[in-house]
């Protein structure tokens, strides 16, 4: 079952521009930094509320979050939802028509499985699920 | 102070097709139903956590969703930020180089205040605030 919304992914061009900016905008003392080589992406993110908001740059020019950027400039990239069970979660998705990115969990952030929603079926939407076990 | 995500506003074409998608997504039992004339916008919400769900369609071809949708097609239209204190906010973010849609707080769904933060400041991104009182 999906729970809550665990975080907002935000593609931004340069990581320390963007952090200055949200300093500014939400007086963020700290920010976790994490690169997601797989992903080409370079993370600092900090907790609102129950949400986490995730500022994404690209590592390189081939960084989906670069192919984006080029796309549509930089903004909401996608929203992530907590799951407490992704794997019958996704195949409950999959069995109602919902097109899956990922058929299977990966390794993402944050130690956490994810798996991305095809924004086709979801209403332009890039969804991720994500849990902290399977 | 900006306090917790309040709500993601999320731009449809058509709201009926967008409940019974996210019926599906996120087995919605009840969505909120309600229309801001001023803004041209119909809008069906729905809790998850702390934050609203918000599937926004136009009421008519001038409405800024109708606007948004022509241009970027359907997806998130804005993020909401729940502050606690929305003047002050507004004035300390201006006086930071935020530039602001709205000087001056509006009345919007959920009888909250609300106010707008131009995306050319806030790295692409269209930031509502929004406040039960002033």
């Amino acid at each position: 079952m999906i729970t809550q919304v665990d975080h907002i992914g935000i593609a931004v061009q340069d990581l320390e521009d963007a952090m200055t900016l949200y300093r500014t905008l939400f007086q963020v003392a700290d920010f976790h930094r994490e690169q997601v080589a797989d992903q080409g992406v370079d993370i600092a993110s900090f907790q609102l509320g129950e949400v986490r908001i995730e500022l994404t740059a690209p590592l390189h020019a081939e960084s989906p979050i670069a192919k984006f950027i080029e796309k549509r400039g930089e903004g909401i990239h996608h929203v992530a939802f907590r799951s407490d069970a992704i794997t019958s979660d996704l195949a409950g998705l999959a069995s109602n028509g919902i097109r899956l990115i990922n058929e299977q969990p990966q390794r993402g952030a944050h130690e956490m499985l994810i798996a991305f929603l095809h924004p086709k079926s979801t209403g332009g939407v890039l969804m991720e699920l994500c849990s902290e076990d399977g």
